[in-house]
């Protein structure tokens, strides 16, 4: 029996174990944005450090402005090369109780598998394959064939405020040479997925007044300008008919995407046909991209919140002060987050007529996008692994989500990230009945297994 | 001494018993829109009708299906004609109570005369100085030039949902030549005005929908449409650079003002300048109308509230299912607001794309504008009057607001509708610190006195 096949054997049979050593980190309720909550995210972190200990690594807790993470390692490897795994024990506020079939904090596995609770996907059951990996390699051949850190913050629900500042303060003991993430889905059940980077994030709030005063609109209504016309007006001209956005220089930065991407990605347009169906909407988006690209390559301009006026039940005839719009853009490599958001604000400062005053409430945070060579041989790692394990070639995808993560470790790490997730695509993570499949728990933890292994050589120290 | 002189001394000498019972009628919280505040609208309804009774008329309480209204009537002058004097006991909510000089309901009289107290202006002050000029006749002539009717009802501050039914209900009691309503302000200070009519109004509410639930701007975002994006694409179509307002047949029932009336207006522009200055915000309306001609012979679409996606402090990145946004139009001689209700909604309906699902609220009640024939020899009579009382020549206006009695009068008891108001343009009604000027309680009782002596020749039986 090899390395592989005992791990394999140690982890098939220790899988009902991890399930309810997992189940019991479940019931931690370790929701990091409110306070009162406090405590819980100490349980957590405090239970993470405790596993990963015992398995045989050292292990630190690292108190931080606002919830602590846990930090381990194991560096009995002299000479190969240092992989970081990154994951997060907090988790999402439940939202309407009322909603899960199950409590949210009492894990139940059903009889297909999955296991429901909050946390399950979005990362406990996540981070916790990783974890399983290490073990199995530890328990059976008591070496790694790489040196391993473990860093499970405990604020990523609430943007990692905290992040930068630690892995600037710990930059030593954080060394590595890659940076592994299991926080992100399978393409489908049973089909794993590469993902080669994330779209980075920037916006602003805006707000235009014009009378001082709510108006009567039978008194002043016609000679004054109304703020919703205007704001109106203003954010229509940020995109054009064929829905490309309009501010000058957004594009300038854009890098297209290699054909033979453009092409895979159409060839799995009928993939996702089934989403359409499921929010009863039909796509629609920048004239002359797929869907894929439209979410994966391509730059947007969203309004996520409109005000205005009046919003209560009923009529209120007034002329309102002021109308208010919050923007978001998702941006691809190589935008610049800062640039994006200064070339917004002028632009909606020349749209914007002098008839009302603007105002802006700039995001202070932003992400910039992500890119990893699509040559790294982390990568074609990764896909070897997730095929012997999952017995399928893995799809190469980018995310459409923001990892803010991920130019962080790069800049201040100086590591490039491999996502390896494994969570069902539609595993209501930040919603109710969010689950994680246990078959998953078993083939990433598999994978992750090989990964090790796989990468040893393919990265040279 | 002749009548008149006689009335005015009355007048004179009773005006400090006249403040004092105003401020016991001020006393009553007659709220209407609050059912908390039934017993107080019950009050107010039997002071006036205490009072009316007191001074010789006969006096009746109308129940309705919400407030009760007041009926009085003397008709001691046959073949005189009959004229149906028109205000209203509730008055509005009091606001935030923290921004009243003095408690809105413990009346005050500052040292120039003011008279602080919700309902000050709107309406007890306006409708008791006519009941002040009919007990000024009774007590001095014993008899009135003309026979005399109150409608004092209770529901006015809630669009007098009931009142339509209670003019056809007592039609026959009712019947009158001529309706006077104080109900509007003076000109400025010392200047009163001519009123040749009101604006009509009508409105919508209308919802667009693309995904059935709010989705994740970083998954979704780029390939499904915004309704944000779509609602304001759809609300800016509705006027064009000119802020004419671009609904076909919009315009096509308006009359234009003569040509003497316009110029009148524009003259008076200079008197609106400082409104400008106290709101903070340039006047800016439809291309080639004055400030005066767009509030009052011009018809308006305002937006008066807009809605969608997140709206609390910080980011939420969502492209959000809906958005939504309330419309109402003005409206001006000869335009229908059930036509131009109509031409709105087929307007949006061509102007929202298939890609969100369209929806209407559609407002149950509007209004029609009203006008006067300028010729009509009440508006004669009052002009003389007021130039007697106020020793200035009074100016012809409109009204920019919607009185939804006007038509009503007109439609079921065939009478004309002269508004002689006397309350101070900023006298703050709807707002805090409302008042009135107990100078113009007395100015208004003798100009409403006089009123009666001068139309009776005026109006052919």
């Amino acid at each position: 029996m090899n390395d592989i096949e005992a791990i394999d054997s140690y982890l098939t049979q220790s899988q009902p174990a991890a399930v309810d050593a997992l189940c019991e980190l479940l019931r931690i309720e370790s929701i990091s944005t409110d306070p009162a909550y406090k405590p819980a995210v100490a349980k957590s972190v405090e239970w993470t450090a405790g596993y990963l200990s015992e398995i045989g690594l050292k292990t630190e807790i690292w108190p931080t402005a606002g919830q602590p993470a846990v930090f381990a390692e194991w560096n009995g490897a002299p000479g190969a090369p240092t992989v970081l795994i990154y994951g997060h024990h907090d988790v999402q506020p439940t939202g309407d109780l009322s909603k899960w079939t199950s409590p949210p904090f009492e894990p139940r596995v059903d009889s297909t598998g999955r296991i429901f609770a909050r946390g399950s996907a979005d990362n406990k059951g996540q981070f916790f394959l990783q974890i399983r990996a290490v073990e199995a390699w530890l328990k059976t051949a008591g070496i790694l064939p790489v040196n391993v850190k473990f860093l499970i913050e405990g604020e990523e629900e609430i943007g990692s405020p905290n992040l930068a500042a630690l892995l600037q303060q710990k930059q030593k003991q954080l060394k590595c040479d890659l940076v592994v993430v299991s926080d992100t889905p399978l393409w489908r059940p049973g089909k794993p997925a590469i993902s080669l980077g994330t779209r980075g994030i920037t916006g602003l709030e805006m707000k235009v007044t014009g009378p001082n005063r709510d108006l009567h609109s039978g008194i002043f209504g016609g000679s004054v300008p109304n703020p919703i016309a205007v704001l109106c007006r203003v954010l229509t001209a940020l995109h054009d008919a064929q829905k490309q956005v309009t501010v000058p220089g957004f594009y300038d930065d854009v890098v297209e995407m290699p054909r033979e991407l453009r092409e895979a990605w159409r060839a799995m347009e009928g993939e996702v046909a089934h989403e359409a169906r499921d929010i009863d909407c039909a796509f629609s988006g920048e004239a002359g991209y797929s869907t894929l690209e439209q979410r994966w390559s391509r730059p947007t301009l969203e309004f996520n919140g409109i005000t205005g006026g009046y919003q209560g039940p009923g009529s209120n005839t007034i002329v309102p002060s002021w109308a208010s719009a919050k923007i978001t853009c998702r941006l691809v490599p190589n935008q610049n987050p800062e640039r994006i958001q200064q070339q917004l604000a002028e632009h909606l400062r020349k749209l914007c007529p002098p008839e009302v005053k603007l105002e802006f409430l700039l995001r202070k945070t932003g992400a910039r996008p992500y890119s990893i060579d699509p040559n790294h041989p982390a990568l074609a790692a990764a896909a070897k692994v997730l095929k012997d394990v999952y017995e399928v070639e893995p799809v190469r995808v980018r995310e459409g989500l923001s990892l803010p993560i991920l130019p962080m470790f790069k800049d201040i790490l100086a590591a490039d990230t491999v996502l390896l997730g494994f969570c069902h695509p539609a595993c209501n993570a930040h919603s109710f009945d969010e689950f994680f499949d246990s078959v998953d728990l078993l083939r990433g933890a598999r994978s992750a297994a090989r990964f090790l292994a796989e990468i040893a050589p393919a990265i040279r120290k």
